[in-house]
């Protein structure tokens, strides 16, 4: 394993392993494991959790980071082949993922979708385009349509939580001001489907996953036992769901119409989770990958109860990570040249 | 301990530990005294001494930090309280800070006054808020009317250069082109209070220390034996002081009234500490926490001066950090779950 | 050795030693060898590879480092003597620098040219001045008129990839939006000439090397039996070179005439390195310090094919980095008060 790319791509006994050794982890702490190794984290959009998570997932095990953000700290990097670079961006990423991974052990990249081009970033062409260019072991840290590292915190969550295989995890749409990439949901419905779940994604008509992304959740789901319906009926949806996963994303219908996207979105402001979401699932947990906008997507009377599991989520963060750079690193050779 | 929010709410003979063990650390270094620990440092403000101080201190116990700087690299924290999220902030710091806390081992967070509110900034809340959200160790790197860091690198600072404990500290306001917290002056105030000094703000009568301000100061005092008054007389204020302390801060008068505030200052420019001000006492040493304005707060001559402290009073942060981040970390147990 | 300012003021022994210690420490890493230590790294600008190879040099030793970037994350920074400090700068470097210096083992500063005073820029006069107000070991990260680290880089790319000491390398101008700083193209030539190589520099007449800047390239070609001379000829230049460095820099004759240098340039597209350029050097290899514009600087046909050596030069700058760090701090008394 030398790519962290996707849940998707991995075998299915591969993600059991992870979630082991992140076990192992949390109980027999491995303080020397990466000794001397460097991990180099490229943010091209901004980072809370994923940001502190790796640094610290790195420093627990005795290596170490550093982090360049292009346009804030490094000048903008250009993605596009051919490019006549006469604009603002003054490198290419050609030179400088190689060049980064000359310096570190392992590269991490974010880079969040275009919304502007749905096929491109159902594609997920910069994410491969950026990991082809460097040997060294590599992380996807959100791309346009995929985040690994948080499905798999998602999963080590719901083992955790006691919930079962064949739970039922409902992961609605919820209302935001602006439109958002479809990155989690993608991950979150795979990473439930290939857990072997009753997948069920609730969302206004609108809202219906693109084709080829509902085509990739159904053959996860194929893979593993599960199932994956979606559903316009809030009521039928969420009856019996041991997780409602709470999620916005934008309209492909109208992928990079902002206007259309904002006219569409004055009639869905009811579309924020609230207690009364839950009396066909009374004993359902709350999930949301955060950030989380409160009296928008999700009403505080939830996220401050109970069945709320976000912080104990994002924490998950920490352990598989800390399994995911020590499978890519641990027991390899230091980097020379 | 696991707080480090206000030097005041220690017992006095914690803050002389603390200053023992920063002098043991000094002469003693304990370079894996925190090794595989992690602080999380979150600066919703700039930061240049502290940051550096901070992650210097980490370092040189064996242990390491992360940085998030929301609105710069992170996006903006919504803080108050029932927010109806459709605004520029992304998540609440109720959800990030226990998310952080999760990483590290310790949290430590700079969050500015709002400078418009004085009441919420004399009160502290923000920063009571964020110690209450979190379990782990915690310490305030500037509050809106507190900074203990700064207050223990100046007790520590007037130790180390012999300044007698009943000695005359005059902390005086100065000019500057914006008006500025008062967490320096109150924290300068009631360290050197509680260290049973003399002490005398020296300043217009607009910049009065607000009441509740001047009656903490004077509780501080009674507790250690020190005195605490205000003046607006520069010759009598400042005769026979062991030490000048400059600080800027904004009239309580005018509060979030840039314009009253910049028309009063109009005619103060001559409150810039320049080498006439030591006619009544010329042995006295130079302070200022910096950053300082040359030639607006303090003339070039005084601060290339002999008498100039102030970057010797820098240096004590990062012993001081360390003795602080030693008391809170070393022994206790590595962070699980 | 306490500083790292420019090659052209080390002995050539020193360098010979660095670049020895540099491949030692390719083959034999030390990882504890800066055990504890600090760097102090300190961005006036931006910066990609400079930023993560320093802090990987450090974490390679054992060591950490922090970074303060004056303007994004902390305020901006006055260096003017005499400064009545009543605009945008917070802090004078003349704080700034010895405090950040007292939390480090070494101080690191990178600082770009003015490009408005040529005379300013050519004297390097900040870097010599925030070199002199540390005691602490002090790395020049870039300046107005020098890049020692880029330098001493290419040195050992040269030596790496069998580059003859009497080869020749031709600097070639090439064409850019913007006017840069003559930095990188003072210190490549200086070093090739250090080298004992046969230094053409290839530019249109209107980015002739300023006079005293030819005049060191010339000095440093006598101390080293080497040549140095200018030309405008292309084919005459590139006539059996073994490197050609491209690199753009701002016109010595329209210095700060942003105006006068864009009407310029407007001529001048025909200077982007293609491979009809090596007619007449066809196993030249082509160099550039990075970051580099695609098809404004250099076609990408040459930049993706076999001669291209970016990638391979930006690499050494860890492994010497990672010598001048050890020179400099390894074997020296951990840093007390």
């Amino acid at each position: 394993m030398n790519r962290f790319l996707s849940l998707g791509a991995l075998e299915l006994g591969e993600i059991e392993e992870l979630l082991a050794l992140a076990r192992r982890l949390e109980r027999f702490p491995e303080p020397s494991a990466l000794a001397g190794r460097v991990a180099g984290l490229v943010f091209f959009d901004p980072s809370l959790r994923t940001l502190a998570s790796m640094q610290s997932a790195m420093a627990r095990l005795g290596g170490s980071s550093f982090v360049i953000a292009p346009g804030r700290g490094s000048w903008p990097l250009e993605t596009r082949a051919g490019a006549v670079m006469d604009g603002a961006a003054s490198e290419h990423v050609r030179e400088a993922l190689p060049v980064l991974a000359g310096y570190a052990d392992l590269l991490a990249v974010r880079a969040f979708a275009s919304l502007t081009d749905l096929a491109a970033d159902l594609a997920d062409e910069p994410m491969a385009t950026f990991a082809a260019l460097v040997q060294t072991p590599f992380v996807n840290l959100e791309s346009a349509i995929d985040h690994p590292c948080q499905a798999l915190a998602d999963w080590r969550t719901l083992d955790e939580l006691g919930i079962p295989r064949a739970g039922k995890l409902v992961l609605t749409w919820a209302n935001h001001p602006k439109p958002l990439p479809l990155a989690v949901p993608a991950a979150v419905a795979e990473m439930a489907a290939l857990r072997g779940m009753e997948v069920v994604v609730l969302r206004p008509e609108a809202y219906a996953f693109p084709e080829p992304l509902a085509a990739r959740t159904a053959r996860a789901a194929a893979r593993a036992g599960g199932s994956f319906r979606e559903s316009a009926e809030r009521d039928e949806a969420l009856a019996g769901a041991a997780v409602v996963y709470a999620k916005s994303w934008a309209s492909a219908r109208h992928y990079g119409d902002r206007e259309a996207e904002a006219a569409l979105r004055r009639g869905l402001g009811d579309w924020c989770v609230d207690e009364d979401w839950f009396a066909g699932a009374p004993a359902a947990r709350f999930f949301h990958c955060l950030p989380v906008r409160r009296n928008v997507v999700v009403a505080d009377r939830v996220l401050d109860g109970p069945r709320s599991a976000v912080v104990f989520q994002a924490h998950q963060r920490l352990w598989v990570q800390m399994a995911v750079l020590h499978r890519l690193l641990a027991g390899g050779e230091r980097r020379g040249r």
